[in-house]
């Protein structure tokens, strides 16, 4: 079970929303979600906004939009000054857009779409990480526990989850291209994979475990209706595997019931 | 032997000069090489304007910004009105920044060297190649040729070659990453893989061969001077393997030797 300080982006909807439900109800006394969201305020985050009264002191809505570094700088203040001396246990990068919205032939397809796709998919995800070191450090080594763990890694202690995609693997590349071009979306996704091995490499001295993981094709507005997945039966598995990560895990790419992605 | 029409991509040092001198002495009668720069009339670039000179009729120097849609546009429609119903036979994207300037750990790495690099590494190596392909294409089935070719791929018939490196590789993060954290450039870099496969499945159906290819850990500004391999040697091996890619090489990353590198 997963527990402490807990922080979610991309939370109106979709799989983000339900990784919010599903944390609020599943996690040990104490633990606290921090929701984010580009327009917490928007009748697009109605669903959010009533979760709070629902699950009363366990989650803080936040406002960011993943594009704006400024946006991203105020969000982490807010946290830290509600966090205080505990830290931040786990990061859940799971805020992406992709453009243009259907999957789109080359010859619809920009520069500004793979500009704005890496800077909300890749960019974002880099500065929030960057920004939240201190506080996942911090959560990493603090209290009695720590000495206790050792060099033990868990999405308890202090961890960030990427959340990737099938369509990232460019070994997969000729069987998934045909069935949905998307050149920003994919291009974002493996450099989000190179990020989290970076990451997972830069961050193992701190005790930080870092993954990404595939939801697998799911039923949302991004995945479409035809797909086969739930995102109650998505989040449930991505929260068991998360619930299950240790070192073995940090810097690999796992589907949500755990088998390894190939690069 | 490689022929034909060939440009390549940030030529005014390093490995992109070294191409232009090699292409100049090594190509088939009548090959033409346009030698794009993003400073062509500065004081960088002069051992490049000294070329045209030394081979008389070969080279064309072209100005070209990486990280500007409207110098590549305008490039694109310089090269096309000289090439005529030739079309383009290869396209060597070189053209490549680093920054911040010396591998820099996260805590010197901002959000503008994400962008910064990601535009000029990824982005304007798409739309390059996006604006490029009707003359990609135009290569690929021009004459008596292309009947007898069938779908035979090659760097003398049509093909674009993405300059990658080993730091693309998201495998091999644990063996490079101490060595040079680099995050923007190795992110960049394995979206620019991405792009490759993308790209390769894409234009297979036009005969249009796509590769990545790692130089070599080689001693230029950006190697720095410990870097075991000549400029010379890198490029000599890279043409040598050029002149050999065939149908089975498209969508890899192999480097200056031939061999596989994992994703």
């Amino acid at each position: 079970m997963l527990a402490g300080n807990i922080l979610v982006t991309g939370t109106n909807r979709g799989i983000g929303l339900e990784l919010v439900k599903q944390l609020a109800q599943n996690t040990a006394e104490g633990a606290h979600i921090y929701a984010c969201c580009r327009e917490a305020e928007g009748t697009r985050a109605e669903a959010l906004r009533a979760l709070p009264t629902q699950y009363p002191g366990k989650i803080t809505v936040i406002k960011l939009d993943m594009s704006d570094e400024d946006s991203i700088s105020a969000a982490v203040h807010a946290v830290s000054r509600q966090i205080g001396a505990d830290g931040l246990n786990l990061l859940i990068n799971n805020a992406a857009v992709n453009k243009p919205a259907s999957p789109a032939p080359l010859s619809a397809t920009g520069k500004e779409h793979m500009m704005e796709v890496y800077e909300t998919n890749v960019a974002g995800p880099f500065i929030l990480a960057k920004m939240f070191l201190p506080l996942l450090q911090r959560a990493a080594e603090r209290g009695s526990a720590a000495k206790e763990m050792g060099n033990t890694m868990s999405c308890r202690r202090s961890a960030i989850i990427n959340i990737s995609t099938l369509i990232s693997s460019i070994e997969k590349c000729p069987e998934t291209f045909p069935v949905a071009q998307m050149y920003p979306y994919r291009t974002s996704k493996a450099a989000l994979n190179m990020l989290t091995r970076c990451q997972a490499e830069d961050f193992k001295m701190h005790n930080i475990l870092v993954t990404a993981i595939h939801p697998g094709w799911v039923r949302t507005d991004m995945g479409g209706e035809e797909a086969p997945l739930t995102t109650q039966d998505s989040v449930h598995g991505m929260l068991n595997l998360m619930s299950s990560l240790s070192n073995k895990d940090s810097g690999k790419l796992l589907d949500w019931q755990g088998n390894i992605i190939p690069w």
